[in-house]
């Protein structure tokens, strides 16, 4: 290699970071077309362009001048106050636009996090599956990796227990609604007891956020920011709600954690893109968003619904998987001895990828896990993939039967 | 505190960043009007506010679905490929798309560079002064800062080979272009001289340009990246070109490394901003930004000519500068004794502020030197400013007189 010399001074902290599988498959498998269910895309017919075309005509010639300025690293006031707004009133909660700070996504509040909490060796709980986006942030921390198991109402409270008692936890990360990957939301009762635990252990939450609206009947459950407000971050996205390119989210913070995670935010990027964040108010003040909402709802639980039937039709009986109630994934766990990686290399070769569920452990141990994304394809090609990977499956069960007999 | 738990939390590493100085007198301040050379904002009236609202408008009709989808974490390809040319035929370099990443402004490059390169208590030299943005995304990751002085033509190199000797740096900042805060620009012999301390000790340099295209008058001498490609990233931002608001910049890597930023920039914030970069790449192909350079240059070139006059005018012959070439900032050494932080107390209570010297050291000694920025006031309040400052100095040089005598 030419460069040698620069690899040597590569830092510890960045080689900790794993790579993302759909990034390493995508380079392996090259140009050709895919049917992927491997990304964690929105469905792009749904994306208010129109709507969002005409706001961003109408604040450029309004506000031209401010929008192009540099700006307050906290984010747009009229934004954070429309973020405090809805859900304080959607959960009967007392949320100033003080407490928000708007984020490049909320990808970027798990890194501002990770930068205000974690140093080397420091103790972070995870739900065991977990957000691959998420294990990459922290990562880059060095943090001691503290993995509790997923029941299917929510994360081991005995396992959290014993990590707070150990003493050197010094953050939970959790996704409570539609959890990415396995489609799992936490129970009322589990919500609760995580935030008695939160208050007698004197810890702290980030509790992500992303797929609050996107809940196909109903609502879920109140988040467990409203349970312990001092020990939870709570972050939520607008790339669900309505376009993930805008690359906005935020974060709502225990007030006196705010001028912290300013600090720590400004030295990575000084301030958040102002034209998005003045699109984004215009749109939210001007549209009906809860319409826009029902849609999306509407589309992805039928979109969840058919993949279901296509697993129920084309996958072995063995194959088993947790009902969402919302989000954009489904997760299946194989019969034993099938590894999901090896799978994927096998249907990848017929055109069709999604993401083994070894990439969301931290240790990236063997899985017999698939996470399926079902927001982004059509019934056509969903049938067509799951097909696929029913044929490929078969084959792997013959193999292993053949093995062991 | 109620949450004391919180505080006790906070990892070293953020407790390394130094406070930002601006925003803390902007705290004390509040809200009352004041005359402000301490920021470093481009001057407004200058932004092409009409042809970027075009721009937003044709973008989101022609390619609205696109940009708001998630995208690549390279940046927008044609950007890339536009930044590519620009440079590549500006200074006779071979500079390909596929070494250009598009970032969130210049600042998240420094973020990135360091996540990359600096564990704690890795070597970094930066300029004494240096750019407070740098010293305070470098400090998030502890590294040792090796100072090395700035003459008039640029950075001691005798400093920086000690410094390499030495052997355990992993990375040099500098902004060799109209230097933030000191005005200062290397000339052809320093460049040539530190791409080959460079190339000799294989050291890397963080080259940080955002006012390459500020120049008074002609051009700035070649970019240490021309010099030594391998051993330089070379970051440029469009906030000074355009419009701050947009959070665009760049970073030209050696291709090796492309891969390497690229997964440490996904884990902060998965990709960069569509919109901006779809609106910056149709703004730069439509209109010409080479005739709006030239008004930028020439309205910077006046402002900066006349707060000089203001200068010589109002405050004592003792005092010196550094006649900038281009940029934003008058550097000011004040006569022995004063203390610029003590000064800018007494104009603010007048109405008027400004950045004293310490901030821009990474230790924050006393200094007799203060930073201003003369792009974002009108002639008015630079005489009137100018004025208050020249007052309180001379109430201050008396003193000393006094309790000296």
């Amino acid at each position: 290699m030419e460069n040698e010399f620069l690899f040597k001074k590569l830092s510890n902290q960045y080689q900790n970071i794993p790579a993302s599988f759909v990034r390493s498959i995508l380079n392996v498998a090259g140009k050709k077309e895919l049917i992927s269910f491997a990304g964690g895309l929105p469905n792009p017919d749904l994306f208010p362009v129109d709507e969002l075309s005409e706001s961003a005509k109408i604040v450029m010639n309004r506000s031209g001048r401010d929008i192009l300025q540099y700006a307050g690293s906290l984010g747009y006031y009229p934004l954070r106050q429309w973020i405090a707004n809805r859900y304080s009133s959607k959960y009967n909660m007392d949320i100033t636009p003080e407490m928000v700070v708007i984020t490049n996504g909320s990808q970027q509040v798990i890194d501002i996090m990770a930068k205000l909490f974690i140093d080397k060796g420091d103790g972070v709980i995870l739900e065991k599956p977990s957000y691959l986006g998420a294990i990459q942030a922290l990562s880059a921390y060095q943090p001691n990796f503290c993995e509790v198991d997923l029941g299917k109402d929510g994360a081991d409270m005995v396992g959290i227990e014993s990590f707070f008692l150990n003493g050197d936890v010094k953050m939970m990360y959790a996704v409570p609604n539609a959890q990415n990957p396995s489609g799992i939301s936490y129970s009322l009762e589990k919500r609760q007891d995580l935030a008695l635990l939160l208050k007698k252990y004197n810890q702290f939450l980030l509790e992500d956020d992303p797929y609050n609206e996107i809940c196909f009947e109903g609502e879920f459950p109140v988040p467990v920011k409203k349970l312990a407000p001092d020990h939870v971050a709570w972050t939520g996205s607008f790339s669900k709600m309505v376009a993930p390119g805008l690359r906005n989210g935020w974060v709502i913070l225990p007030p006196e954690l705010v001028p912290h995670f300013d600090k720590a935010k400004q030295s990575t990027d000084l301030n958040p893109n102002n034209l998005t964040q003045y699109v984004l108010h215009h749109f939210l003040t001007h549209y009906d968003l809860d319409a826009h909402l029902k849609k999306v709802q509407m589309k992805y639980a039928d979109q969840c619904c058919f993949m279901q039937e296509m697993l129920s039709k084309y996958l072995p009986e063995e194959i088993t998987f947790i009902q969402p109630s919302g989000g954009m994934f489904l997760w299946l766990t194989l019969p034993e001895g099938i590894c999901s990686k090896e799978l994927v290399n096998r249907t990848m070769e017929r055109g069709v990828i999604f993401v083994p569920g070894n990439s969301f452990y931290v240790n990236r141990e063997k899985s017999n896990h698939i996470r399926l994304n079902f927001s982004n394809a059509n019934f056509q090609d969903i049938e067509k993939g799951i097909k696929v990977i029913g044929e490929e499956l078969q084959k792997e069960l013959k193999q292993i039967t053949v093995s062991c007999s």
